[in-house]
């Protein structure tokens, strides 16, 4: 078989999987990532790595358990490294993966949306609930 | 005060709301659309208005509960307009409205995402899971 480039080896897999398919495994990938604290930490490590004492302050209202358990799953998903340095005190710090990288352009794309367009949904929720 | 275009009103929106506060609209905003169904909701709609049973069909594993309330949700963000015409039996037709497909196309983003790299997800998840 010849060797498929990156960006090919991506389009096949494209076409193999469909997120539509109840049963695709990309089904509950989307479903892992539609998380708002996925896209915050996401985007939060846009410019470089993070201790995890500045990703808590970065993302408010996060809590601890919630965000060690969104950290985890991104390592264990390949989007972040999590690196322990033997400092007193211990510090440990997150960094994003090229995958992770390619996975935050998209995310932060929803944040910005979100950001851009508060407007227009508040006036259309108005304009709904005005509805007799 | 002098009028904004649409995109300098987006701008002065986006400099206003900022998703790392607890507090900010756009906080409750993104988890809203943090959501699989909306994700998919929105990309069914890509390529013009579809009725609620190409809907359910299309999203398959969908509940009726769950796509009903993911509509009704979407329409009063402003996202998409429902029409009901008075044929028999009586159809009901969804369309995305401008706003709507400003996100769908983000959305489409994060669906391509997953399928194109969950090969290398679960790549990462076999060797995470490896680790003593």
């Amino acid at each position: 078989m010849p060797t498929m480039t990156a960006a090919q080896r991506r389009e096949a897999e494209r076409a193999e999987y469909d997120a539509f398919l109840a049963q695709c495994p990309t089904r509950q990938l989307l479903d892992r990532l539609s998380d708002k604290w996925v896209t915050l930490v996401l985007v939060a490590l846009e410019e470089g790595p993070r201790r995890y004492s500045e990703l808590a302050r970065r993302i408010a209202g996060v809590s601890q358990k919630m965000l060690t358990q969104t950290l985890r799953t991104l390592e264990r998903d390949g989007l972040l490294t999590r690196t322990v340095t033997a400092s007193v005190p211990v510090t440990v710090t997150y960094e994003l993966t090229p995958l992770g990288h390619s996975l935050q352009r998209v995310m932060a794309g929803l944040k910005v949306w979100a950001e851009s367009h508060m407007g227009a949904v508040l006036e259309a929720r108005a304009s709904y609930d005005a509805q007799p």
